[in-house]
């Protein structure tokens, strides 16, 4: 681990156990783990500071806000060329997971959810294997592992 | 309006009418305006960037979406300090409402939706008179006008 990316606690970070069960590892990013949801119903991306401790954006010291804003907007864009959704969705809830994760979705007009957002509206839909491999590749190539 | 507020297709900016509709103005930030929303039913404030044309985070300039970060942390960390919420819930959705803005809501678990998100759960609650008057107030002295 780089001195760069040492938490203000000294605590290691280590990936929530939820998140770690509901979603696969794509890569990471300088500060943050990239995370493919397992639920076929949305292209759904989870990104996660790699510091220990961290609840709310405001937890972050400004520099880490600043990346994390930029990696926001990387992995929203690229979701949005790879995926050719119509819209977005962007957010750090945290209700039940308290580790500061970012949602990251590709909705599109067709979705079975549109309008409304993505969190409870289905039943969680795990990937086929082919696709899961195939979105993982696409994916991993253009985020650093 | 000073030069670097100008938006970059040199249109100029103006709230979307049904943000206008739902909310009430509490002041701008050097970016975004910043907006109560008229639902008792949580804290709920929304920022929109002043910028004309703007749907997604990664439609902004590195530049504003760094300014955007940093009054995202800013209104949230006085949000939760005003209310005493347990949560901040952060999120750009746009899916209704294409113009860029990002939902800052206070969550308590004592609230009647926690923990799923606030988008939908409950019918809309407007405020009585005397209550949102004070929220105003103490918002706007914390929120330049």
């Amino acid at each position: 681990m780089k001195s760069t990316e040492q938490p203000v606690t000294g605590a290691a970070f280590a990936l929530d156990p939820q998140l770690a069960h509901d979603t696969l590892v794509i890569g990471d990013l300088p500060l943050s783990r990239v995370l493919l949801m397992n639920d076929a119903n949305f292209p759904w991306l989870i990104i996660v500071p790699r510091r220990a401790g961290t609840a709310e954006v405001f937890d972050l010291t400004p520099a880490d806000q600043m990346r994390l804003m930029a990696e926001i907007a990387r992995v929203g864009e690229l979701l949005k060329e790879v995926t050719g959704c119509d819209k977005i969705n962007t957010a750090a809830i945290g209700n039940i997971v308290p580790q500061l994760h970012v949602h990251i979705i590709a909705r599109s007009r067709s979705d079975a959810a549109w309008p409304r957002p993505a969190w409870g509206a289905l039943p969680a839909c795990p990937y086929d294997e082919a696709a899961r491999e195939c979105l993982l590749a696409v994916l991993r190539k253009k985020i650093p592992g």
